[in-house]
């Protein structure tokens, strides 16, 4: 088995097209599963729980006496932490506590209400409250993340919502013990063993036993994907993630088997995740080249990581790190490292990326579990216009406006002009009627 | 003709049933409107300016040489703004200040990057920039609002966002001159005479003349929210509005004729326009209707405003000013006038709504247009997990984390063990490289 991504230099004339196709990827919906959705989200909503308990005994061959028998008691999810060796219970702790550090910040840099008052007595500002009753999806079987649980539920938990509700699929039953002892460590309210479309169902619509919530996130299959989207609007979601990418900028400095390994471990997420490498010293790329070769077949999951970068990777040669940075910008990669001896030089030029990881011992994998910050980040070039999961997803802002007499006579005036303007005369009359005669 | 909005009493035993029924608003996706907008976005995709051009041709009956005919200058912007009579000119800069001195103070308050070095050197933070290039619709025919083009570019232009692209539909070719102004004094850098779908796909697959965008905002009709719905995710979009509502909590305080008038401003806007009062006092509530009566004939809009009011509208009758304000969270209003004596008593038992008027001098209306804060709201309850428009809504986010030689020591056996956990070796690997021997 051999990893061999993309070849690829900016001086070349075929350059533009073959980066263009290896970026290609297309969230192509499936027919088929939109319709399977509208069934089974229109089947939620007429027969509640009957119908997740019919899905869930169908999709997860899991059948259960009832609702009541799907949900995770407060003290399983306790034991199931306390069960875990000591070690494990520690590293749970340790990163949920950082997560919880780095979003409090979040908090009180972004995140509290403000207000001021103007000479003539008007109020201007913006309340800011959290969610009510949230939803978190996190996956089940072969891809159980327990570092998802605390990355969703910490800053909902941060941002004071109420009441925090999990679900987790459990095919055949078979719970995993790190998402059970995440959630305990995270704060979840409540937790129920559903999956799949009926549970985004379940959440946005409630049943006599699931609360309905007022925002899902998490990411899922398909399935779960669409639901989401068919949902929006009912509730809020997050983003609806695609494959996840790592683009490492290189200035030859940091040691290439560090790099390889960087790029293995976005690799061995799944076969359509994406490795990129840019780097303006075409040896350094040779170097890291023969490191993946040489470390490739130490790996577990070396099977995924190959298909992943033989169909997906590139290693780029850049005319300069300026060069580079300008490509970066292109893709707006969901992760971005500035393998550097000076990240901060360029840092600045990066304008569009879900999370940057600079100098050579910040490897991604340090802020997937436990540097603080979110890995809930925009995926597929979607860093140009969103942003890390955080604190402000789970909560909203109202406006606050109050107009004092004085401030009613300046405004009054504006405001009748600009409806007139409009063809809106009932809004000029009520700025008009508190006019003084 | 008269306007008699749906009486209720918290205390009659059909209320919830009475009700919910009122509120009900559903916003049913019309499949022959999903199957043109589907032809339409791939046309665009396939033909570009080719395709735009026929749909304007055909949708808005304007015929142009190309699409450089349909693409207002800015000398023109300009001009439509110098044409305005001096008291217009005014108030739109007016306006326009105030908006912007709000939308400063915001970004001052939530928008702004934050770092900090924790003891070991670890650098943990966030870098908050402006989106690249956003689309702004605009409506135009009946409903042309440029009270919406200043709330909708200046919260983008406060933000930094480098291109503002507005789109306007101008059936037979007429054009809006308070429109074309508004856009001039928001600082609108292009602005493209298209609409519908057709504009929609243009802003975000980009064609030879409309710049491909980063995020589109603005309200429009069935077409517009249908394929800013099916854009989503390749572009950025803002909430998809619903009718408008108002709701207000009255506790007898103000001048019944200023209540009513206000019912009357959100009612003008359309006939699914939503106005609902809540007051402990039955007899204040008499008065308002009395003051509906004698006010309705001299409005111009009276049949939208009665159609709106007989068919959505409501008085109801509380037990009690709390009372009203556990109704208002469940309706979670776009607008919600605190006609009170003392407002500031009730505003923290407010827990959602797009944005609070506190007081009687506080007329939606001076929210609308000139007060400063947005007037871009969340509708349709979606006020529970939802936000007005503002300076986030054309920022994002990216992580920053830079480890130190000695944070990657103590982080890196933390993520190990997690990384173990979930069976990705590669990520632990990557940790565990970074420890010293």
């Amino acid at each position: 088995m051999s990893a061999r991504p993309l070849r690829l230099s900016t001086t070349e004339p075929g350059f533009e097209a073959a980066f263009g196709a290896r970026l290609h990827w297309s969230a192509e919906t499936d027919a088929q599963v939109e319709e399977r959705v509208t069934e089974i989200l229109a089947d939620v909503a007429r027969r509640g729980d009957e119908a997740v308990l019919a899905y869930t005994a169908r999709f997860d061959a899991l059948q259960a006496t009832g609702m009541q028998a799907l949900e995770l008691k407060a003290s399983e999810l306790q034991a199931a932490f306390e069960a875990l060796p000591a070690v494990q219970r520690e590293a749970l702790e340790q990163a949920a506590a950082r997560v919880r550090r780095y979003h409090e910040a979040q908090k009180r840099a972004s995140g509290e209400s403000w207000s001021w008052r103007e000479p003539d007595g008007t109020l201007l500002g913006q309340k800011v409250t959290p969610l009510d009753r949230v939803g978190i999806y996190v996956p089940g079987g072969k891809a159980a993340y327990p570092s998802s649980v605390l990355m969703n539920a910490i800053p909902a938990q941060v941002a004071g919502v109420g009441e925090i509700i999990m679900v987790v699929p459990t095919p055949r039953g078979e719970r995993n013990p790190l998402v059970l002892a995440a959630a305990h460590v995270a704060g979840v309210t409540r937790a129920f063993c559903i999956g799949g479309a009926q549970a985004i169902a379940a959440l946005a619509y409630g049943t006599a036993t699931v609360p309905r919530v007022d925002k899902i996130t998490g990411p899922g299959n398909a399935y779960v994907a669409s639901a989401k989207r068919r949902v929006f609007g009912q509730v809020g979601i997050d983003m609806i993630a695609g494959p996840s990418e790592i683009l490492v900028l290189a200035d030859g400095s940091t040691p290439p088997d560090w790099v390889a390994m960087d790029l293995f471990s976005q690799a061995e997420h799944d076969e359509l995740a994406q490795s990129i490498l840019l780097c303006p010293d075409a040896g350094y790329i040779d170097r890291v080249q023969a490191e993946i070769d040489r470390l490739l077949p130490q790996m577990p999951r070396a099977a995924i990581i190959a298909s992943s970068l033989n169909g997906r990777g590139a290693l780029i040669h850049t005319r300069s790190m300026e060069e580079a940075c300008d490509i970066s910008n292109r893709i707006a990669p969901e992760h971005l490292e500035i393998a550097s001896a000076d990240p901060h030089r360029w840092e600045p030029l990066l304008r569009h990326a879900g999370a940057i990881f600079l100098g050579a011992y910040t490897s991604e994998s340090l802020g997937d579990y436990c540097a603080g910050p979110n890995h809930v980040l925009p995926t597929s070039s979607t860093a140009r216009f969103s942003s890390p999961l955080g604190v402000y997803d789970f909560q909203k802002r109202s406006s606050l406006i109050e107009v004092s007499e004085e401030g009613a006579q300046t405004l009054g005036r504006i405001a009748s002009v600009l409806a007139h303007g409009e063809g809106l005369q009932a809004h000029a009359r009520a700025a008009e009627m508190r006019l003084k005669p």
